[in-house]
């Protein structure tokens, strides 16, 4: 039995729907395995901004700070996507909170479901099996840089990495092969960057304290092919933040909705665990939003908080959900459930 | 009846095998218009490395410069390919190419073509349809920015981007767009990036001169995913350097086969033509190198000559070779034929 504080932050657009249906299912664990979880919850994102004018108000970050986890719902609203150069925007929030948190690696899981391999642009025979980690560097390269216009006009975004900063990430990454399939893949441009050959190098140093893991090396326009081409090659992918966000969610295409795909953002204190999808603002409050990538974050949450088996047994009940089609219309179109009954449905498992 | 004097410069690996073809292709032109093309051939790569110890001898270069246009082949072998931080690799020579002729403008078209269908990775009823051009700067942004160490062993690539630099690449966007389904989309990560900010605004600058043209804008992690998910949806790709590499080589997989597609690299003077599939040293001398994107390279060679009437008689006759199948083994595995036979069809339909 464990007591353990979650700062709920659900932002904005369908954020709210899919963290109430992730908060449901935890207290659904808390209860048959008698642990207590107290939530509470943040604005962050245009809703904060709306508020108080601030996308991460001191309040929240506060919150995160005090407590065991973090369950984050999504940011955006059309109003400010619009318009890039706006001065406030909420996802300096989002950024502003993985630097504040130390949140240095963003581990994304991409799984190819057999009962979902239909809803899927790739053909079935191609993703099958797909079973990956992505370590995407989250707090580093070329998002933190330098950045700003010169007195002719010109823009300039400065990429540094440092030997630490790499090392720490690259640990982790080694770590999670190790406990998997042992093979882990660098993505990078050493051909072209010097950051990247840093990376290559340090890599390379590491690679000997991990000695049944075997690493190697491909450059980030190859594995933008070959996730496509040919994705169940991979085990554990490590790359640089601007690469990570890219090829992150380049794979995302292979679950067959992003609706499916949680990630975990940790550091050296509190972790935020968030569905990967975004705000969707099109389809807020219309109960259509897949609440499965926020349960299966809270799932990650459970294994971050040390409750391997409560995790896996939310990781089951979301196999059950989809096995017996209990879906939003994206992945059921014929005979879709809502939000809140796709929530219900794997809540009751537990 | 026109005179061109056309370097070749076949590189590495597969390169020489299928410039042959895309030779003879030319050759087969010349004599039914009557033109004459005067062929040299120069080298570059690790083959000009071995030579001379320079991945672009000064020969080539002023080769290059006095010739009408550039057919390329491919560069780059493992005993390079392995160690990215060697002091002298093929791809410097190929970076230092395209900044010495000024090369700014690299386009690449991507098409599904119907009897190919089966072989994309993709399911066949989301990329029917398909047909895209990608412009990617080529002589910016972080490839060409400073970058090296600091005293502490940081790594650094400065990313920067003139007003002037993304405008001239834009007009040709633009025209392009104009001539044919009036749809640009800028690709960009104008959520984090001042360079990104910048190509943003002017793009949104230059769109009044093309008032036909409907212009939208994508964050690149969400363009990585949309390429995949939905292809049709694209006319004319808009990007920098970095993220034309990783999406248009994503790009790539709706075709079905590396192995078709072909790309222009433009600008102020001589423009170089070449596949975008690379050495594939493994492949090298089998006669199973799939030559039609050194022949459709070849066909975008034409166009900008001005000879748009020949380029798409090369076009008409690789369709006829995809539609009777004499395809090379990626794309025909139970009746392949060789790189040669191939080539010799297409001439032959000339
Ligand atoms: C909103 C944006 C700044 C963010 C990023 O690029 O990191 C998002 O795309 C993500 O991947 O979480
Ligand atoms: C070889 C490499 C430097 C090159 C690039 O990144 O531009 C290649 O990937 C390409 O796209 O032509």
């Amino acid at each position: 039995m464990v007591t353990k504080k979650i700062a709920v932050l659900p932002g904005d657009g369908i954020g709210p729907e899919v963290c109430r249906q992730a908060v449901k299912v935890l207290e659904a664990v808390a209860e048959r395995f008698g642990h207590r979880f107290a939530f509470s919850s943040h604005l962050v994102g245009a809703c904060a901004i709306d508020a108080t004018g601030n996308p991460l108000p001191d309040e929240t970050l506060a919150a995160c700070r005090a407590a065991d986890a973090v369950l984050f719902g999504a940011i955006g609203d059309p109003k400010y996507d619009n318009d890039p150069t706006a001065p406030v925007r909420p996802e300096q929030g989002l950024l502003r909170m993985r630097k504040e948190l130390g949140l240095f690696a963003n581990i994304r899981p991409v799984t190819a479901y057999t009962a979902l391999l239909k809803h899927s642009p790739l053909k079935p025979e191609r993703i099958e099996g797909t079973d990956l980690v992505i370590f995407r560097e989250l707090t580093g390269g070329i998002y933190f840089g330098e950045k700003g216009r010169t007195a002719d006009g010109t823009a300039y975004d400065h990429c540094t990495y440092s030997r630490p900063e790499i090392e720490r990430i690259a640990h982790l990454a080694f770590q999670s092969a190790a406990g998997r399939r042992q093979h882990l893949t660098l993505v990078d441009k050493a051909n072209v960057l010097e950051t990247s050959r840093l990376w290559r190098e340090v890599v390379r140093e590491l690679a000997p304290q991990y000695p049944t893991v075997a690493v190697d090396y491909l450059f980030v326009d190859n594995a933008a092919m070959q996730i496509i081409m040919n994705p169940t090659q991979f085990d554990v992918l490590l790359t640089e933040n601007m690469f990570g966000d890219i090829i992150s969610d380049e794979a995302s295409v292979i679950a067959g909705s992003m609706g499916l795909l949680p990630s975990a953002s940790v550091g050296a204190a509190v972790a935020v665990f968030e569905p990967i999808h975004g705000s969707y603002p099109q389809a807020k409050g219309q109960g259509i939003a897949n609440p499965l990538a926020a349960i299966l974050s809270a799932a990650m949450l459970l294994d971050h908080l040390g409750l391997g088996t409560e995790a896996e047994l939310v990781r089951e009940a979301v196999d059950e959900a989809i096995t017996n089609h209990i879906l939003t219309p994206e992945l059921n179109p014929s005979a879709p459930y809502t939000t809140e009954q796709v929530g219900s449905y794997v809540a009751f498992w537990i």
